[in-house]
């Protein structure tokens, strides 16, 4: 079935698919000839980027347990009402230590408010209490003795700790002032235990892996990288370091595969291997046939060989599938376009020039089966006019001030100004028949 | 030397440093200490987001050679000057063929007039060109035949072609007009040989890359990604995996490690080992010698262990060391801070909660030896206000809408709310004593 005639322009006149009916009849072909995507397990900390395939719910509240927000002492409900006073300093509890292990009745279970505990950031907080008052906002403003511990090891009791300075461990600390409940994290309060940490169909973010990890998730689902085999060439392109440097030679260095290989890269994909395309349809069919055994891709990418000259070799090797496309998309540069499949696997077959190629992987490989950044409107610095009958997808560098986005267009519109392009960062859209002018807004496509 | 001190905030009765103080403190420290960058090579097909160390100039000129634009037919002087015509049709230059071995004398050598020579997209312009015609612009709209060709090893000739349509080899084509220089790619018209292809100091693109391929360049050199020992702990951290998930434990998930690690990826750094610590100063001064026997680190990055605590352990091995500093930064989250050296490598010490590390490694680490974005002008959606004597660090979530990009602040400013910050792709900076309106501008650091 060729799905291009579910998806055949609405536009009078105008037979040529736009852009994102080209994209949808993409996405439906590898729904259908593909097993893409599938889920992989992979550990929190390896995530990066990533795209989780299941929502993970959070096993524990966060924090798990109310924790002291400084280094400081805690102060019980009886202690509090005391203040300003002066307090006798009890054991310490680092963190780490659970409380209870060194106040098994709570601090002050006697409601004397006599004595108040030294506890250190991150420490569990005690049953009984009430505030916790910063170490510099006692007088003396430190803890009372620098504290040498045995190994944990051979004590076995993280509290069990002496003190080596000359103060006794007995020493009194004044305190003038505290409010409730200050410097103590409580429990839950930045999301409960069954919260979803990271939904489905997230990038994982540096963040979005400490939430993970914060609450012991060490495993995640996540959808499989896609995997590409690219084909590049042409009998005019040589693969890098093959080239004839002779003068006159009328070969050219192979652009395309590193090309499409880092925005395979960039855009969450994973090159798995390469054909070089020659002009032969025979050679190009078996050398597919031997990739796609050797590396199982979800994907052929191809580019080149689909156009009207006479030795169109992708074209010739797919068009005649029921499920192949091939002609123009409503755009320029990247008008060439087509589809198919070979050998059950999905082909999008991409144009040969390198600038026509690069478009053209950004708007219809990239958002298929990939991690492609949303378009976003944009100002542009210049006036620009549309062509007659086509969308026009210009190289441009995004520039940030005053809050705003600017374009700056940094190339010509001819695909094979590809150095030209070398600093943009982004494809402006300039619509069929406008006229835009300086400061009005246009789409962009950041790469 | 403490470098510290050469860069002491001007704020009278502010001693603290201000996030641009200590950046360029850390960038010295490492300036001292380390020997990053260095410089390897590597294939420009693995090269993206890699960091050139040496500009590249272009070895041709780009085009190499003129060469067509389109599939179709090139016409002499002299041809052009009878359109509108009929023509022969001779014979066929394929991209990738030397048209000199076609027509050694160029395409109408006595000005004739009357032969026209079918040229496919990319193949070099042969001698005697005028003006390319595409194919479908003269009548009838196609090639003359369907090209079979014996396999290039065999005739040793790629310009060697039979036809097996009906239509004789001598078929002529009628061309009605034509614009002179049409449909001609200009040898260096994109850009000349020894121009640059790519500064030094620029981040490699799929863009540059494939103009980097498209000169033929096969290997560039690069800065080496800095080489992170991350170490972190604290004694109530356990790593993934051996959390205790009984109730009560005081004990909490490693979240420091996955997070740098992943930030340490994200800004083009190798996180090379890691090292744990708990709260014993030997046990520390152990690990982190053998790691960095073992990892060869170019700087060592840890969290926790600086603050006014009992157990700084952090800090009590390292700040006694002549490069040492740690105090408080005039920020928050991320306040408590400090750096120093061991055993020669270079230590930026972060604090230890999640939130404040993620912005810590963000400030410090990632702009002084990683690829990381410049600050950005943006628009506030609501009222903010600094807090009296420190900049603020809010985590939000950029939003890019008609022309303007805005932040949404989607966490408190707690630095233990690790959850909500999930969403967050930016910091946005508020200075100390601001009122900031809703619909003012703000800096945001994206992530």
């Amino acid at each position: 079935m060729n799905n291009r005639g579910q998806t055949a322009s609405a536009t009078p006149g105008n037979t040529k698919p736009t852009p994102e009916e080209h994209l949808a009849a993409i996405t439906e072909l590898i729904a259908q000839c593909g097993n893409w995507p599938s889920i992989e397990e992979i550990a929190v900390v390896d995530a990066l980027g990533r795209a989780l395939a299941t929502s993970v719910p959070a096993p524990y509240d966060s924090p798990r347990f109310s924790n002291s927000q400084v280094d400081g002492y805690a102060l019980s409900h009886a202690a509090l009402e005391r203040l300003p006073g002066v307090f006798s300093v009890g054991n310490d509890i680092p963190a780490g230590t659970d409380p209870a292990a060194v106040y098994p009745q709570g601090i002050d279970p006697e409601n004397t408010g006599e004595m108040i505990v030294p506890i250190m950031t991150g420490a569990k907080v005690p049953e009984g209490t009430a505030v916790i008052v910063r170490v510099e906002d006692a007088l003396p403003p430190e803890f009372p003795g620098t504290v040498v511990r045995e190994p944990a090891e051979a004590t076995g009791n993280r509290a069990a700790t002496t003190t080596d300075s000359g103060e006794p461990a007995s020493a009194r600390r004044e305190i003038v002032a505290a409010q409730a409940g200050q410097f103590v994290r409580q429990q839950g309060i930045d999301s409960s235990a069954g919260d979803i940490i990271v939904e489905a169909g997230e990038v994982l973010t540096p963040t979005a892996i400490a939430a993970l990890a914060f609450q012991g998730v060490p495993i995640v689902q996540v959808r499989a990288r896609a995997r590409v085999l690219i084909a590049t060439g042409g009998a005019e392109v040589a693969e890098i370091g093959e080239l004839d440097t002779e003068a006159g030679s009328a070969i050219i260095p192979d652009a395309n595969f590193p090309m499409l290989a880092a925005q395979a890269r960039r855009y969450g994909l994973e090159p798995v291997g390469r054909v070089h395309i020659d002009d032969d349809v025979d050679k190009l069919a078996t050398s597919l046939q031997q990739a796609i055994e050797e590396y199982h891709p979800d994907l052929v990418v191809t580019s080149g060989g689909i156009s009207k000259g006479k030795y169109e070799v992708v074209r010739q090797l797919l068009a005649d599938g029921s499920d192949a496309w091939f002609g123009a998309v409503s755009q320029q540069p990247g008008g060439p376009q087509g589809y198919g499949s070979f050998a059950g696997v999905p082909c999008v077959c991409l144009p040969g020039n390198p600038v026509s190629s690069l478009v053209s992987f950004r708007l219809f490989v990239a958002p298929a089966v990939g991690v492609a950044p949303d378009p976003i409107e944009v100002i542009a610095t210049e006036p620009l006019t549309g062509l007659a009958d086509k969308d026009q997808f210009l190289r441009a560098r995004l520039e940030y001030s005053g809050g705003h986005v600017r374009a700056r267009i940094v190339s010509g519109p001819g695909s094979h100004l590809l150095q030209q392009a070398v600093a943009a960062d982004a494809l402006v859209r300039v619509p069929a028949g406008a006229t835009i002018n300086a400061r009005q807004r246009v789409w962009a496509y950041p790469f």
